[in-house]
């Protein structure tokens, strides 16, 4: 199939919202945990981190638009902390049920049954039953004109994970603790490593 | 293990590059086409491609800094077009080898034996043995004072992608086309689909 823009607007709305959303592949996917100034804890499943830099650690991600309240994005600003949890077939169906528009001054934990945990470092909960749990502090935004969304960062300021899926060369290894992926906004998949490549350099033959 | 960022600093240089690029798990895997002023092809791997929306759809990458010259960045200004390329194992080595730092005027698509396709109605190379081909138009970009990167934004503007992969519903099925996902630099999976999930609503039990 070879579709050009003049084609988008004519598809279907439930079409085009899949289609768009699962083309480019599986991506990361993890759950966001806030806290509200009242003291509701709020969790958000995200499915568009990436990786900014190490030194010091940055990560991003898209937040959609604010024409409807966000509880992740006001609980960040206000509170300046947020959680990244990483999700496994065994909080799958969890995680997914966060996503629903619950009203504010509910938890998402207590509605899908996660549990929240707290580090002495940190003000926003972490998902318990995660294996690898990111804290950050918020550090800027940028309004994407495209889409009226938004591009957040946050400084990774805490770490916690299993020392045995820390490698001598320091990767952590997501095919042992079965880190799942997403494509769009209801398709999971397994992590199956195939390969870990040495440097390239010009000159090497394929 | 639990770090916090004074940890963060004492680290050993590699290991904290493998951890931080590893920490948040799986994400996809695109090869970025784009062609100079004087005619070379460029080809690039990048694992930060992120949805932003589907009406009109708009995708967006982080450009590391361009405190060396970024061929990808460069092109994309100046001739407005360029176009992401799913990755499967049928050509991994390739698109890993496609990261080595060749000179601006040497073609990664020959340096690493992909070929280049033209469209009649897009100015960037498609790799032809890639199975998804996104054509995009540049459209916006960020800088992000967290590591001196960019946030860039294109629209899609065409998009070529075997019938057979796409259902009913819209979903492009990846599993049918083994798009790999990459954690890291150099850790690549393999996409097994476990569950597509009904939309979630308030009220459902997990």
């Amino acid at each position: 199939m070879h579709l050009t823009a003049k084609d988008f607007p004519e598809m279907e709305r439930f079409f085009r919202r899949n289609f768009f959303n699962t083309l480019p592949g599986p991506r990361g996917l993890h759950l966001i945990g806030t806290k509200g100034h009242r003291g509701v804890e709020n969790l958000g499943l995200f499915s568009s981190v990436v990786h900014i830099g190490a030194t010091p650690p940055h990560l991003g991600f898209i937040m959609r638009p604010l024409t409807v309240p966000r509880h992740t994005y006001h609980h960040m600003k206000a509170q300046g902390h947020f959680t990244l949890n990483t999700v496994d077939e065994s909080i799958l169906a969890a995680a997914h049920q966060s996503s629903a528009n619950y009203p504010i001054e509910e938890s998402e934990f207590a509605a899908v049954g996660l549990t929240p945990y707290y580090s002495e470092g940190h003000k926003a909960p972490y998902v318990a039953e995660s294996q690898i749990k990111i804290g950050l502090e918020y550090v800027e935004d940028h309004y994407l004109k495209s889409n009226d969304t938004l591009f957040v960062v946050g400084k990774i300021i805490e770490v916690i994970v299993p020392d045995a899926v820390i490698a001598e060369s320091g990767h952590v290894e997501h095919d042992q603790i079965d880190t799942l992926t997403v494509a769009g906004l209801d398709t999971y998949f397994k992590t199956n490593q195939v390969a870990r490549l040495a440097y390239p350099r010009p000159g090497q033959k394929v």
